[in-house]
């Protein structure tokens, strides 16, 4: 990303959720995205590799925040307790401006295969930054891939509970109760 | 599928696994798989949307398997037991020859994004069937998606260790190995 221009991938953003709400994904270009924000295509491809990635601007951003949590958080917090504040850290900063383009970018992503295709791979690249940045802090293996399961599961429910059409509490809190129904709920398993 | 055509899917399949072998994945079409198998393309588009399907053919089948043997579990049987079924049923089919085969699909799949998308999106939809037989069968939600999660990762586990290069063990015991480990990792988490 250009440090000179710090809103750039944001207005990209905003610009591609309301030309895809307006006229559909698929009849969108990339040089009409670059259009609407007051840019150029060749910005928009300093940015993001193809018009599916728009949507998916930043996961990396996120898996960062999920490997720095769990490799910030002291040497007595359980694998579960490090993974509870991964998830903090990178569902904290996302409030309700982002809830309203998570919605948006929701609606698109559910009517592509394609997109639900990237939107799986992506969930699999947060899970795997977990579940490496805990085996480096010394969790066995099997555990710390079970973690990152369950924080992704987490994740994925309180996703879908903080972008309900009638939801109005925060993400965070959502992804910690669903966490802890999870923790709950290893216990019925066998 | 046709009736009449009990081996086409196999046929068609070990057409494209030599052809891909041979020369690539990107290279080889649709055309020359038929042909090598000995039939149309139209017959190839029958059994197939297209030429990535080729490489997961059989998930649908796996799907139903699974689901239905969690449904066939005893009412006694916890979610694990009733999910170590499933993967029973679905794993102990594939025998030596499936092997070779998942080898040479793992290796077209690792080279390709597209491909791992579309595998992790055929691993997500066999989660689910797993997640919605439990459902079924009474299991409380967030308890029959933990143990779909734990499913499938013991099933990939075990897959991967099924076609390690110098593996020679079967695939279902060693799916219910990792499932085993899993399950010892639930009492480390926390």
């Amino acid at each position: 990303m250009s440090r000179w221009e710090p809103n750039t991938r944001e207005r990209l953003l905003d610009a591609a959720l309301d030309l895809f709400g307006e006229r559909g994904y698929d009849s969108v270009t990339v040089a009409e995205i670059a259009e609407r924000a007051g840019l150029t295509k060749r910005t928009f491809f300093r940015h993001f590799a193809d018009k599916r990635e728009v949507l998916f601007a930043g996961q990396e951003i996120m898996s960062r925040l999920l490997s720095d949590a769990i490799a910030a958080a002291p040497a007595s917090a359980t694998p579960i307790e490090a993974v509870a504040a991964a998830l903090t850290a990178a569902t904290q900063p996302l409030g309700p401006h982002r809830r309203e383009r998570a919605r948006q970018i929701r609606a698109v992503v559910a009517g592509h295969t394609d997109l639900r295709e990237r939107e799986l791979l992506k969930l699999a690249t947060l899970r795997a930054a977990m579940a490496e940045a805990l085996r480096a802090r010394g969790t066995p293996p099997p555990t710390a891939s079970l973690a990152a399961e369950i924080g992704g599961l987490a994740f994925s429910t309180g996703f879908i509970r903080w972008v309900e059409p009638d939801s109005e509490r925060e993400f965070a809190p959502l992804v910690l109760e669903a966490l802890d129904e999870l923790m709950a709920a290893t216990t019925t398993l066998a």
